[in-house]
């Protein structure tokens, strides 16, 4: 299998590539742009976990000025792509190390030049990027090169730094950006070496940033490397200080052996997270570049930090931690990299403030998690998210306040690191209280309608966003029984495991009467059950609307942009669904209902969901493996797997862009893997296999941790196996 | 006051004067159009109480064939207006005896001739209408007549008759018109006298249909009449033969008997119900001709019938009963023709069974009314009720399925009929049912939020139907009270006044444990109240909304025509409402709240209403009047008594004809002035005035039936006394 990824760059996929050639290491992530490009070609350093707002714009993460942009001109002609029409030009990815590289050939006059560069973001350190640029003719030519640190990023609701200062110290650059207020700082360093400068150059290094004259002498190569280190005043009190004391001690020489650090790193990752398929080359490498782009965007640093819907492509979504995160990237790291999966249940932890806010604010208990949460939990979703083609006006959508499965999901990745990990640990951390305020909200989220004396849940959109407002939706309050008993576990094991714990917990919010509380809630709630004909309906009243496909309601638009769902939408009144909802449902509760079901629902359902969200294929994937039908779940395990690396996709919606990465289909890729085709399951006697190949394949195989010890689970024909290869190190492993 | 409505015929004028010159008996109304107009010009014979249904179109009213098509010709040059230029056109109703009037010159060639006619629909034989119509000419001329029954009759959601058979035995047409179901039938005969017939025409009258030359003579008019009958298969089993048999004995000489008795039983009418102001001429003409529209629609034949929201003024809206009739009809005719207001109240009664049959459809126990009730009380209202103007969808709306308060209407009805007539006897004859049921219903309706544990409405639509599926709307909630208060009432005084009748009614439906169940849905049922600030939101986030006038939501539509309400209308998130909400509640219930409180919801809520609907200017008139402000009050009334005299007002929607007369505007024109201004009250003690004059108004009078017994009510600067008339004749008046 070929570890690499390879690519032109029509000007038609520059946004595209921007995604698909990221570099990144959970701290930053570097968009695949060019060495050469700006805000224009949507270059961007995106930031993880570091937000501001400008105005009445929405509030998004920080892009970091750019300390790759490098440009090369000929006289006022940028070497640029694809401005100025290049020879020949690729970029090529090697996802196995996370290193980009890109090469490109003009013939200007007579001569011809080339361009290469390779660059990384380490992920032994985090706030490390480095590149390398080479220059070099057939003939004697001066050209001029400015290599700076780009302090005017994009911003899709900026501008978000009110000053951008620039300074030269030596060799070494220093752009410190201040958003607005005054509050966030980001410092860039750019510490940049020239292969014999006392040849090519007059002025000093120092003037690279402005752009000076290169005189090159044929066939002889210029080299340009650049440490460059990245600081805000979220790792440190004077960002600019630290980035420039990153960089102090480093020379031209230490790029190899950042390289070779940040290469050890990535081949640890692999240690864990290889996987091989056997007779399937497109898969394997679908798979294993999923297990790249998750690993660019995966917090190392311990704490409590998760992972945006668009990971650390942009600013799209807002950079928000929406539920994918639980529902989807979670089991990943869970069975790879569990110190990972704590800094993500970690980050629901610390946010519970923000919810029990969001609770109150709407007249409930408890803890209402957002639906695009940021820092501090705070909810960024707006309830205006659709714009109305026809009119231009903003349209109210029901996301933010009815999207109430969040709360759940939140629980249900608590209970899947407590089950798989057995670190009972989190619970004393506060996971015990999150799980009791989610069933409390819950509980106060439900209704007795005196006509049937039974608890339900109105008012709410479940993941098929096409409906909102819906009562009862089986997918919810399902989610809510679920909460229910996990809090009442959670409280059960925490009295069990940690009686301190438990007691201090017990003084502050009452857990007895609560419990009370919880298991009236559960002996009362409804939770839509499988028909006559063996159907679960997604919603009161779904079953009554219009049946349609997604083909019908695609051909009753006016205009390609509509949106599909909501108060006029062409699929509002009709089955038509946006993603997985009853089938995300079964796959999370397969055991509770028989093949026969989870097939009869399955057929049901897929040919009325549009699959617009990148969510849905891995559910429908996972769950025709529940009925033993790999081969029908192959396409959607593909669709999902391939969701970054065949690139595409949707990129602008009028003016605003919102392509990136999809890190949850590519979660959702190795969970179809591993628990679909290869039945993983981590139960009380620990992990175990239970495969079913598609028939295209021979066999496969994919690794593991579990409490400890890598695995490596083989699956063939014959059937599976597991291998114990050797005690992880470390206790982040533990 | 001149009793008459006059007004020429500009072609944009047509579908308006259809409306203002309108006559009728409440059997049938004949749409105000000329002669010589087909459906091309919406003339109709709009008929009361029965209904068709052709494929997927909607159910509405049947436009009976009309008897009154007469067209004269000069050779091919139809003498019709505005087709062929008149030299003068105009139209005069006198609106005190119910007789429509028109007169046309033309000059054509060297040749005057003029065209005269009359018609009325007999206000004391349903069945019969008359026409005379007189030609005149200053030269000798041939001309040709036809003078048919026009069985192309105009429909809006047909055609509705699948055979329309013409016959003629004599001088009498008879055209029998039959649905496509073979159901129901509709009988029109003409029978035609010409003056003179032997000087003018050769060939029999029965030839008249077709067209026949007629000789004028210089100066001699040729007068044609006709006296005309319908009947429906609902009067009769044979209707074109009761049709041909009412026309039998009746001789030309007839005809001016026949507009006695008619001129008589009008002449009834304003004896109970005449109005004078002293002052303003304006405001007692549009007041008294909001009466005899009024008049026109009145079932008077006993019995259970209502009146259309439109009127008998067309296929508006199906023919449908509103809220309108128990909201803002019933008391003008319960003040002054109790039989009226007593076919009013039956109606609900008797289509109990359609309301039962809706309620359990979606789930609920009771009775939930039809929102636009046809027959048997089957509801026509769509689900869809509005088009998209920009994809051309029907756009889903929920004024079938959430607008609740429709139930509580008809108890409110139920109640002011028990409280001014005293009649008991309508809670034996189904009145207790109906108010149990309803009061079942909204039982049944409410949801107890474990959050807030108390009852309360959600997902429901107020009278302001813009702000669709809110919670807590403050005037559904109260009324929803007001009907178990009534309910429990209405059962307490059948047990005392009619104990048979309560105990047959306690076998079938258990009253008591009923009781119990209203008696706890009171105990615990939220009703919003007035906020620190005076305010009763007018539904749960109401003030979250954005906070807008109508100017700035009308300055936002991209297309004058787009909806204003539901799920992207440009109102929908904010505080413009479509008309009087909290301010009909405040109306409804003003005992219960201070002058100030009034005050300061009229003066918060008016400026953000776009009154919409014509239902919504009378409420505001009422309430200022309750908070002593007669001038404030003022223009709403006269918005409210001019809805119909003054016309205009939108006539389309696309291609659909949305325009007729107002009788809800007309029924809140007489509350105004009674209720208001005048502050008439049916207190325990009888009639009381409590009058307050508008500025302009030197005094009024009017006149009102109570117990049988014919007041008036006299109105001057000095204060209001009640003069009893005389006693009533007749049990209807009882």
């Amino acid at each position: 299998m070929k570890w690499t990824l390879s690519g032109g760059c029509a000007p038609d996929d520059i946004a595209d590539n921007g995604n698909r050639f990221l570099i990144g290491n959970g701290y930053l992530g570097v968009r695949g742009t060019l060495e050469e490009h700006t805000k224009a070609e949507l270059a961007a350093v995106n930031l993880a976990g570091i937000y501001d707002r400008v105005g009445g714009g929405w509030r998004e993460p920080l892009n970091a000025p750019n300390p790759f942009y490098t440009c090369l001109r000929e006289g006022e002609v940028p070497l640029a792509v694809p401005k100025t029409a290049p020879l020949s030009h690729s970029q090529c990815l090697d996802f196995r190390s996370g290193v980009l590289r890109r090469q490109t050939q003009w013939k200007r006059g007579g001569a011809w030049i080339c361009i290469s560069a390779e660059r990384f973001a380490s992920l032994a350190d985090p706030h490390v990027l480095c590149m390398r640029y080479t220059v070099v003719s057939d003939s004697a030519l001066t050209l001029t090169l400015a290599a700076g640190i780009d302090g005017d990023v994009w911003d899709i609701h900026g501008p978000h730094y009110g000053s951008v200062r620039q300074e030269a110290h030596g060799d070494t650059l220093l752009c410190t950006a201040q958003v607005h207020d005054g509050g966030a700082a980001v410092a860039v360093a750019r510490k940049s070496f020239l292969s014999s400068p006392e040849e090519t150059i007059a002025a000093g290094a120092s003037a690279l940033s402005e752009g000076f004259a290169l005189s090159l002498r044929p066939g002889v190569p210029c080299r340009l490397t650049s440490l460059c280190a990245v600081y805000t005043s979220k790792d440190a009190p004077d960002p600019a200080a630290s980035a420039a004391q990153a960089l102090l001690p480093l020379m031209e020489t230490d790029y190899d052996a950042l390289l070779d650090r940040s290469r050890a790193a990535w081949e640890a990752v692999w240690e864990t997270s290889a996987v091989k398929i056997d007779g399937d080359e497109e898969a394997e490498r679908a798979v294993n570049y999923s297990v790249y782009q998750l690993n660019c965007i995966a917090p190392r640093r311990g704490g409590a930090l998760s992972i945006p819907a668009r990971g650390l492509s942009g600013q799209t979504y807002k950079g928000a931690v929406f539920w994918d995160s639980e529902m989807f990237l979670l089991d990943y790291f869970l069975a790879t990299q569990p110190a990972i999966a704590r800094s993500l249940i970690r980050y629901r932890i610390e946010t519970l403030p923000g919810a029990l806010e969001k609770a109150a604010s709407y007249g409930y208990e408890g803890a209402f998690y957002a639906w695009e949460s940021q820092e501090g939990g705070f909810d960024a979703c707006s309830d205006y998210n659709v714009t109305d083609v026809f009119t231009g006006r903003p349209v109210r959508t029901y996301f933010r306040d009815k999207q109430v499965h969040i709360s759940a999901a939140v629980v249900w990745a608590l209970m899947r690191y407590l089950d798989v990990t057995g670190d009972v640990s989190i619970l004393a951390e506060g996971g015990a209280r999150v799980a009791l305020e989610c069933a409390r909200f819950y509980r106060s989220r439900l209704v007795l309608p005196l006509n049937r004396g039974r608890y339900e849940l109105h008012d709410v959109i479940g993941p098929d966003e096409y409906h909102e407002r819906v009562n009862n939706n089986a997918y919810t309050n399902r989610m809510a029984k679920f909460t229910f008993e996990s809090a009442l576990y959670a409280a059960s094991l925490l009295r069990e495991r940690a009686p301190a714990a438990y007691a201090a917990l017990d003084r502050e919010m009452d857990i007895a009467s609560l419990a009370e509380q919880i298991r009236d809630a559960l002996s009362r709630l409804y939770v839509p059950q499988p028909g006559e004909n063996g159907l679960v309906e997604q919603f009161d009243g779904y079953f009554a609307l219009e049946d349609a496909v997604p083909d019908a309601v695609r051909a009753r638009l006016r205009d390609p942009r509509e949106y599909w769902g909501g108060g006029t939408g062409a699929a509002s009144d009709t089955q038509v669904i946006k993603q997985a909802d009853v089938v995300a449902m079964l796959e999370l509760f397969h055991g509770e209902y028989d093949e026969e079901t989870l097939r009869r629902n399955w057929r049901y359902y897929e040919p009325r969901t549009e699959h617009g969200s990148s969510l849905s294929a891995c559910m429908y994937a996972l769950l025709a493996c529940r009925f033993g039908e790999p081969d029908l779940a192959y396409p959607f395990f593909m669709k999902s797997a391939g969701a970054d690396i065949v690139g595409g996709g949707k990129q602008w919606a009028g003016l605003v862009y919102i392509g990136g990465t999809h890190p949850a289909a590519a979660g959702g890729a190795w969970k179809t893997l591993a628990q679909g085709f290869g039945g993983l399951t981590f139960g009380e006697e620990g992990p175990a296999l239970s495969p079913q190949l598609p028939s295209r394949w021979k066999g496969f195989s994919f690794r593991f941790v579990y409490r400890g010890a890598l695995y490596r689970a083989v699956i063939t024909r014959e059937g599976g196996r597991l291998e114990r290869i050797k005690e992880m190190e470390g206790k982040e492993n533990a």
